[in-house]
């Protein structure tokens, strides 16, 4: 039977996940998979974490050398994160010949050509479907399962801590600082929220998987982000009446024009599939010209998920002789010739505070059919100090929006509270 | 770059599609894949059907021995379906070194041991993606996404022509028959519709699956099936007042008693993910003890999406050197120390026709209480002779409402019109 040596560099929640689940399931890969799988080395300079896991002191390596260059090591898992330390340290193991498996999004996203080239040029695997969406097996779908399609869009919600607090305040009608809150005391949201509140999580992901599905260079900085931390309760509340629900999307589309990606809150059709991804659930939409709407669904965050990525990963390059490489591109800069859409088209939603006088619906009205929006849905509720108006408009360009919500805010007949994005 | 030849036995829906996909994509698999794929030679006997494709007359072979022995020719795809001529021919090219990939869900649900051994001996491989759920990628994600997983369960929905009739039916509140004839005439049922409404597609591509899922022996002839013939559109209805969607559901189950693999109607609650997946789309809800549930959600067949999943293992075959099994196991015969369950434990939901007089309900909860079955849900509602009862039970075994159910037919009391099972 194969023997394959296992390292893993940082037993936070996702590494220790992934020694959890190499320790439990040894017998279990020996029958199933004919590989014989055991954990020779951890890095974890925290002791109190890996006696709390039961790791064996005598495989908890000091430095990384001692990783790179041991004969029993073949495989490498990182789960430091960021891109310090876990940069240099996958170089020094993939010089050292041995095949990384990563759950690091971020440098996936601005180091995998480098890396690549490292694994390359030593003959080492690379693999990272733990980067995206948790358990989620999309890279290997992308890679594997529908490589025989030009992919046309995908959207995503792919953000487990935003899903959480936009589904607290969907349900709860909580507010984003209270919801924000409840995920921080359950761990599902850091200290520091920034990097999932404001999107860039899902932009490096975004950048994996459209590279991928794209089969072209998509730097994370190209895609348009918006974080949730401007989003209200009351215009959750409103978009629901209107049957639509609150998500952070992150959308990826290519046509003859050009490629767009983006990652912005976005209210979908209460229909649509994404839109009954609930808490901390994770799920891809794309549509391939063959296979046409496909759908993954499942935890995209966790220890025993995310590990479930890895330990898959491991086992895949295990059971192979030649090290494959993804067709995914260097992303640090684009092809020349690849086009990006920034002023995209969308549907909008819009609250607005209204004078309630005679002709005022009229002259909003003019305004929106100067910019050649038309409405799709409209609602008018009276309040103290006037109306609210809440509408949904036909798919416009966003500078037409600008221009119509500049026109009503210097109109003193209207002051536009809110704009989000409607996805259909 | 690599050139694979291919050649198509069979130009139905998915075998044209496949040639389809295949002739339009050919510089795209060059781009992406760095594969220069040609169709060398197509099997059909009727010709206006390879006409109407567009398929070069010089391509056309006259008999299988033309393709086994052409040295052009690396991957033979195989779309007659049955397991006569099909599995005759794939034999045949197996034995002249063909790696195979077939949308055959009989033919490997019967005799994949035998296909296996012979594309072992001649160094071929063989793939199946194309035989469960279309365009969906589960085998792949067995395989390859969540093999580091003991998989518990499986609940799918796999037949597009049922779930097609339910849906219908359900929606409009149409008969059974009306549905049928109505998917006939859509091209989405058979003339002879037995194979789908009987559950034998379901279950044979239960067999395949669940085999896949649990590393494990799973012979299709072990399958609990039931069709949906005797479904009416009064239980769909009345099932509907009480929150739950009627499912042509595939089940299997691995715990310490051992397997159950089932296909039979069910009701879900309609929020359960699999409730909304209507009309020809399909899925898979599976758990697996680290990924947690995962579901994969598409268009179970058809031209494009079949072709979808036969040109993917076209590519990944094409793309690797060694050709690689799956750990899918024979499933002719299962192994001896496997324990199947048929007494298996479900929810049931009944309508009975009772006399509306005093104390009968008492007497039908007597009956109930009697064999140990407790209620979940209860709705008694008058009708001209009498009143209709529509109840949903706990958990019980089949046994039990076996019991129960001739008690109650025999009692004068009341009558038993329907039975039908309740997933959670």
């Amino acid at each position: 039977m194969k023997k394959i040596g296992v390292a893993i560099l940082g037993l936070g929640v996702v590494g220790g996940g992934t020694y959890r689940i190499l320790t439990e399931h040894k017998e279990f890969y020996k029958t199933t998979q004919a590989l014989d799988i055991n954990v020779e080395c951890v890095l974890e300079p925290n002791e109190a974490r890996w006696r709390e896991l039961g790791v064996p002191e005598e495989i908890v390596a000091t430095n990384i050398a001692e990783i790179a260059c041991d004969p029993d090591v073949n495989i490498v898992v990182e789960c430091i994160g960021g891109v310090g330390t876990a940069r240099e340290y996958v170089l020094d193991v993939l010089y050292g010949g041995k095949t990384v498996v990563t759950s690091n999004k971020e440098l996936v996203a601005k180091y995998y050509h480098e890396l690549e080239r490292a694994a390359k040029r030593h003959s080492a695997g690379l693999y990272f479907e733990a980067s995206c969406v948790g358990g989620v097996p999309i890279i290997r779908t992308l890679l594997d399962g529908v490589q025989s399609n030009r992919i046309t869009s995908m959207m995503g919600i792919i953000n487990g801590t935003t899903n959480y607090i936009l589904t607290k305040m969907t349900e709860e009608g909580t507010s984003y600082a209270a919801a924000l809150s409840e995920a921080q005391r359950l761990g599902y949201a850091e200290a520091d929220p920034d990097a999932d509140v404001e999107g860039y999580d899902a932009a490096y992901k975004l950048s994996v998987l459209s590279s991928l599905a794209f089969h072209t260079k998509i730097p994370y900085t190209k895609v348009l982000r918006e974080g949730i931390t401007g989003v209200t309760a009351e215009d959750i509340a409103r978009g629901n009446a209107l049957g639509y629900r609150l998500k952070l999307l992150a959308i990826a589309k290519q046509s003859e024009e050009g490629i767009e990606v983006r990652v912005h809150p976005a209210f979908v059709k209460k229909e649509h599939p994404l839109a009954s991804v609930s808490g901390s659930y994770n799920a891809v939409f794309l549509t391939g010209d063959a296979v046409g709407d496909l759908m993954l669904y499942g935890r995209g965050a966790g220890d025993l998920p995310t590990g479930s990525a890895i330990v898959s990963d491991i086992l895949y390059a295990a059971s192979r002789i030649e090290p494959r490489y993804s067709t995914f591109k260097n992303n640090a800069t684009p092809d020349k010739d690849t086009k990006f859409i920034t002023d995209f088209e969308s549907a909008y939603y819009m609250r607005l505070s209204v004078n309630d006088k005679t002709g005022v619906l009229s002259k909003i009205a003019a305004i929106f059919g100067k910019n050649n929006i038309s409405i799709l849905e409209l609602l008018q509720t009276p309040d103290s100090d006037g109306a609210t108006l809440v509408l949904v408009t036909h798919e416009t360009h966003e500078a037409a929006i600008k221009n119509a919500v500049a026109k009503l805010n210097t109109s003193e007949i209207a002051k536009v509270e809110a704009v989000l994005r409607v996805v259909s």
